[in-house]
């Protein structure tokens, strides 16, 4: 099973012109039904409704996941870099190849709805029996919990854990570019070729040598304004919402004992909070998408309002702040119940933060997501030690406030509403 | 409703780069969910199991066509041409946005599967009540007559006619850009820019400046390229073979009463070939795969094999044929009948053929499948006359016969199948 | 004169696509001997030496800025804003086209080494009867000092001053984008679809929609890395430092009476220092590099070597250091002139600083170095002020002391020097 | 010296991204002077004049034909194809990047003019003692020789040979990409990593795995629309004609004692017809730029008249003729000699013609400037046997007649010219 493909294979990838396959173990993995499903899960989640390009999924970006690790070990190698193991790279390849397997459809809002991570679901498909388990076991019968221990970060030889997932590892890389590419913006072409020369595995890290801090600074560059421009864009946030709610509604309609004039049962071991595997896998944005489509003749008018705004795409929309407290937030609930709107699905407040880079604090050693440079005489430093821009976009980075409604219901309930909000809410 | 917007509104698009909106009809077509339903039907169907970045959608196509036509128009009018009419332009691009609007889900094989037509569905989307009609009423009370005709090729001007269906148009050009640039393949990349420039109206036609010549060749070679590398690709077109297969078999089973354990209201209408245009319009591709995965544990065996098949991307392999005779087809059939091997579902033999471009024949008139050039003494002249590369491609084009089958079920069968016919599909 | 073309006319350019001409005025110019002559001065100098792709012309940068200017202006009549000026828009072309006029070859070594000025050069060539004044009066008498006073920045429109330059003018974005592609580095890659949709002209200044933010972030962040990733590389600042070495030399050869076995005539006035313009037009680099070529075999050693080191790009090396001193320095051209080793013109000492952008400083007025943000409520805001990255690359920038110095001959002199200076220097 | 560095060095590189040099040997070609001379040599000769980005040099180009060389070598030795030597590993790559290391200034209007051949300069450079010899002597000490064998095509190992030039070598493959990326045109693009791929090591020959067909149908369209679009563009032809007349000029007056103001000693050599390979090293575009712009002001009027015309693209126009026959050609020169303009210097005909694939004739063997299809029974065959395509660009492929002439000059001898010659060149 660890014999290479008597002659490589390829698929045709926009990003990376060809994704190569040498590996029989691999060429097996991707024609799993598990894998497969990744096609039917989008990469971005509802980003496809701001930026129409955005329809990529995960198989392919775990496709370029693959792709760019195997080119960083094979440049590993070239070099006869003493500090990364050769015969890690199966293991390596296998764990980029199967590291996003968990994500379920709309995967960020659905996690947050039913309390689930993707992580564990990843390392579930890959150790109770699957397609994947088997094909694993033929390589060697613990390599199942290999792959996973890589995935959750625990496996001994740490510099297999940190090529699949650092602050500058191949997910990060290919989905800077990826979703670049779709979405049509131009923040997010990095030049991967040369971040790739100038990466180095050193005592289990990968560190960068000093020459590529450049490639490193606008790499931290794109990411920054891909997650402001692209990420948390107002109205991927306002669909997400929508998504969330349709979610927690049926939810709350389903243990009230609601009768859905449709249902299939994956979606109501979900609700019950029990799902197996097998079922898991059959969770796809197909079927979320054809639910919410059915669902928008459903009895229950909240419910149908909120799926007809997903599917028709009639999303709420937003107000930006910069700041907000608790008692203005109260007074807005407060006026919009007494206005005959709903004070939680009517009004949700989103305050969008990241941690674009964290510095290194004196005093405290390195940690893993740091970026370290290394230099001629073999010194590490951590990278804002030295670069100016990174640390201008280190630490928290805190957006507006934004608030969001649905515009209809608001004009609707006008004449119920004091001015201020009115003014708030630039309605009259 | 005629008025332009105060402020042109833009969508980030990968392959115009920006999508610019000027009118208030077009921004609010957009809107409607008739457009928004676009967004559920691949412009590729099957292809992105073939080349996995083709996820994009006909929305996104339907954008761009009306984009290329926006610029040829503006091209038109800054250069004060006399053959086009400036009070034709909303029109024409009403119909250039809405020109794709009755696609179904996985077209070409729904279209096939229960012999419907999407341009039929498109005029009646556009004037059966729905919200496109609405819009489109206000601008005038025929509007949606006019828009209807233009697509169904009767208006009376012709050179609206033609700019929306014609050899050159929009929508040639831009999924040729489109589906390239998806798929990542570069045959696609014509010289739009270049392309824009050479056309002229011309007594009702678009015809093209002579010194533009080599441009339209490499747009035919383009469109050449990707018809065979691309559109023809046996694994695209053995994943539609089963698609089809899917909707024979389940109309086939729900004409005999058969008792489907998941089964949704617009296809049972599909099924009984009547389904009107608000159920038409709830069809899309999430439907259908969903449904397919419900019924990949159907009691129908022959079913529930060929929606795992889709689902999980066991397609059927194929062999290639340079010659076949009805003979040999026969003899097959009655060889897999009497394998055990269904004749009908486990064989399908494909022979594509395309007619990349039609030759002017002396003696006959110029029709419209045939692209013009005009010299500088205003003479018109089929490309073909004049382009040894355009006659080569010319006339029906025929690739070679593929056959079909299911790997996995052959091999079953082996022991029960004649030599011959194992030596035909390389089994043994 | 003023009159448009009868037919647009096209130039093909692979940063722009197209450049468009379709005035008379601007069609003539270009076909200018004078301006045919920015064929033959490189864009960026010598740092085709560095980046072997970056041989692009002042020509074709000179047609992408006037393309640019062409595009803004086209934005701001369709938009109809009414702080421009649309009688101002061949004004404003011109000076756009004719900006970069005046450059000489190599033109900031130059410049350096015979105090002159390529702006001054500019005017003169558009004022002294050349076949640029010719056809730029033919429009009105005067408009040679109209042209001319924009480019000095003393028109009385400040708007049209503003647009052919200030930190967001087409020059700018033009040679981002262009240097950017010859030489291959993916920095410079700036939307500028985007950068024009939020300019707007506003009470004589060039300002920015608020929304339009992030945009021009990442311009800033582009013209950043371009410095220290291209403008700066030591390799070119070495280049560029014989260069100067071998002006220097020569001129100082000439005053000496020196007899050179190759001179021809508009070299002689330049060391003379009264070159005019009929002979400043004859200066380009193909003179200058055959000249080069002819002095390797010069009598003058020093001037000899330094040639065949520019020509046969054998360049200094050169060591980084964080700090320098004047008593470090002074040892070691001490030191360098006890071993016999020229103490100027061995030892070159860099020191690269840039201002990428000059932030508000409150208590003061806007200044024009600075960008400014229009919201919605027609507030200006200096972007700083909002940008925590702007912000973070504001002020001086300033890199490493770089030595350069040729090895060959410090590894002659080995011997003679002190051990502190080889350490210093790294031979051995 | 055959050992490889001890770290990679690279150059960028806008059409490959980056230049991977691994030898010694390589590195130290590249830096060699007569390497560093190519940077002087424009790619595309006068090609600029019409393409404004097309400055590109040899240089730039040759190390792209050595990057693709490494790049098939490196596919071949991955495959471990036992029909290509490993041992020649180094031989092919000096070939590769040596072998237009010959060309002169102007390269195909300067061999016209002094009927010389730029392979045998670059024999003669490997050969004769320079500073290329030396390097190559240090790999084994009849290395030159081989070297120039292979560029010669008279290297044992043939498939050496066919690396180098061949219907696919990697020459034409870098030339498409890079003269497509420099002039902006995009028939260039193709898919250097598909062509790659399908490329093998057969029997001494470079041929193509049977499904990599279209890649390379889609490389002979670009091809022969580069040729068409750009090589014999009308502009380019007529600047390479008035550049051969200045040297034709030059030469005449030379050979008649005519006294130069100007004239430098490799040129008196040039027409002398001796130059040696110092001299001829001295030869750059820089040099005959210089020389033309001194020659401006020369007393011959012709001489002068023509330099300008070169320096100051002052060029011939054209008349396109679909045929033309001796006897036309006689009466127009007739009729201009007695008009008094010069019957050869103010005429010229041009009549572009390329082969842009031989076909295979039946009954005929293949041979080397044939493309070779190998199927999976081993099987060859040539390609334009196969594709429709290929065979409709292959043979003898014939432009118009074009006839060059100076308007300027016509149209003063307007009133001596008779009606049908001022009819033909359009003048009145």
């Amino acid at each position: 099973m660890q014999q290479p493909l008597t002659e490589e294979k390829v698929f045709k990838d926009p990003v990376h012109n060809y994704i190569h396959v040498q590996d029989t173990v691999i060429w097996r993995l991707i024609n799993t039904k598990e894998f497969q499903r990744l096609r039917r899960i989008r990469q971005l989640g509802t980003t496809y409704l701001t930026f129409h390009g955005a329809e990529h999924s995960r198989f392919s970006h775990s496709l370029g996941v693959y792709e760019i690790t195997r080119r960083i070990i094979s440049q590993f190698e070239r070099s006869g870099y003493k500090d990364w193991f050769p015969e890690e790279r199966l293991l390596t390849l296998c764990a980029a190849l199967l590291h996003d397997l968990g994500h379920g459809p709309f995967s960020h809002s659905i996690e947050e709805a039913f309390q689930m991570n993707h992580e564990d679901w990843t390392c579930r498909i890959i150790l109770e029996n699957t397609g994947i388990t088997e094909i694993l076991q033929e390589v060697e019968e613990d390599f199942p919990q290999k792959v996973a221990s890589v995935i959750c970060k625990k496996y001994e030889h740490d510099i297999v854990v940190n090529l699949v997932s650092s602050p500058l590892d191949a997910d990060r890389m290919d989905y800077l570019l990826r979703d670049a590419y779709y979405t049509g913006v131009n923040y997010g072409t990095i030049d991967i070729d040369r971040i790739l020369r100038v990466l180095r595995p050193y005592h289990g890290r990968v560190v960068v040598k000093e020459s590529g801090m450049h490639a490193i600074e606008d790499y931290l560059m794109s990411r920054y304004q891909m997650y402001w421009q692209v990420y948390f864009h107002p109205v991927t946030r306002s669909s997400e919402i929508i998504l969330r709610q349709v979610f927690r509604r049926a939810k709350q309609l389903f243990q009230e004992g609601y009768s859905f004039r449709f249902m299939v049962e994956p979606l109501t071991d979900l609700f019950r909070g029990k799902v197996n595997v097998q079922q898991y896998l059959q969770l796809d944005e197909a079927l979320v998408q054809a639910t919410f489509m059915q669902w928008t003749s459903e009895q229950d008018e909240l419910l149908s309002d909120l799926c007809s705004r997903f599917i028709h795409r009639k999303l709420y929309k937003y107000v930006e702040m910069e700041s907000l407290d608790m008692e203005t937030i109260d007074e807005i609930r407060r006026s919009f119940a007494s206005a005959g709107l709903h004070p939680e699905y009517d009004l949700e407040i989103d305050f969008p933060t990241d941690l674009p880079y964290d510095v290194f604090r004196p005093g405290e050693g390195f940690h893993g997501k740091q970026i370290l440079l290394l230099d001629r005489q073999e010194r590490l430093r951590e990278i804002s030690e030295v670069s100016d821009i990174v640390r201008s976009i280190s630490g928290i980075h805190r957006g507006r406030y934004h608030l969001y409604y649905p515009q209809d219901k608001l004009e609707k309930a006008l004449p119920m509403l004091p001015n201020s909000i009115k003014d708030l809410f630039d309605v009259r």
